[in-house]
């Protein structure tokens, strides 16, 4: 019975330790693929082509949604972010379950596209430890942890569209929720009925 | 934030190794109780009151059933199964989760009480198998063994109402799934609206 592999889409507020999240998540489950976005924004110090992202120039991210070879993308602060299409489809046809990393919107597209997509929502434990979280990271300045909140707020309203949420408030309880649910929305009702029919040989 | 337990059905037709996965689920999940049901049948060796069921008299069970002390109940040869109410409630106010081992119909009157509980069903990996299996047993004759998989067909028809679908092809691949389950379906969509207005501190 090889089937097809699902595809979970994992958003989360800036400070919510999704990355963190995703990296164990991923070192644990042999079967889960990640879905390396592509952008036209300069790599960062320590970034790696084809790891955290596929760094393209403006006229290659043009010419791929020319191709439909993006499956959605935006435009964000004057780069395009988004979802190849290729290495996606490839791998949940290998039966390979695929995390893509997005944020709310690009999500609600996935979905037009997937309707029978998983989206799970990370979650921070409260909206005080948010920002304790972006503050202590030292980076940000007064107004952007404000907005950043702020944000997360938005976000957080139009992810009760989501299928599942997490909350990260101990990082090895988060991501052992994660891989539960993962694991378990194989097994849900709708997803079931072929192998019902399967195993009553019908 | 303390929350209520959950209710987990599970059901299985005989002969799908559903008491082993749910004696190793209970041995591993702390978190998770199990309702032990009361019958009016005669123990049979081995079998302890008040671990594998709270043996009743007749009159006893009556009066149970009077004094609305059990949430569901049957009669099946003669005999009365049926679930205390007591103990689940107070498991579940607890923050325990509950699991109840009962057949098909009893679910579904367990989710005309509780609408938010989850059905849990456990499948052979193929007709063929479960009928090896009853016969591997060699407890049963040929006539009992083309019942009970004429009966596991019936129970699999009215399985479609159930939630989730384990598969019981190895036992421990098994048991992991059941725990993924009972896990992830604390952070399904619907369970979680009131955990998000929290958070937002609304």
């Amino acid at each position: 019975m090889k089937n097809k592999g699902l595809l979970f889409v994992v958003s989360a507020p800036a400070g919510c330790g999704k990355d963190t999240i995703l990296e164990q998540v991923l070192s644990r489950c042999e079967n889960v693929g990640y879905s390396v976005s592509a952008t036209t924004r300069a790599p960062r110090p320590g970034e790696v082509d084809g790891v955290h992202y596929h760094f393209r120039t403006r006229e290659q991210f043009e010419q791929m949604i020319a191709d439909s070879a993006v499956l959605e993308y935006t435009e964000y602060c004057g780069n395009y972010y988004g979802t190849p299409r290729k290495a996606v489809e490839d791998m949940l046809a290998e039966g390979k379950d695929v995390i893509l990393k997005i944020e709310v919107e690009g999500a609600m597209n996935i979905r037009k596209l997937f309707p029978e997509c998983c989206l799970v929502f990370i979650l921070p434990p409260s909206m005080q430890e948010l920002e304790r979280r972006l503050r202590k990271r030292g980076t940000e300045d007064e107004e952007t942890i404000l907005r950043r909140t702020a944000q997360a707020r938005t976000e957080i309203d139009i992810a009760v569209n989501y299928d599942y949420f997490v909350v990260n408030d101990e990082l090895e309880v988060a991501v052992d929720d994660l891989i539960a649910v993962i694991r378990a929305e194989k097994f849900r009702k709708g997803r079931c009925l072929d192998m019902l029919k399967e195993i009553k040989g019908e």
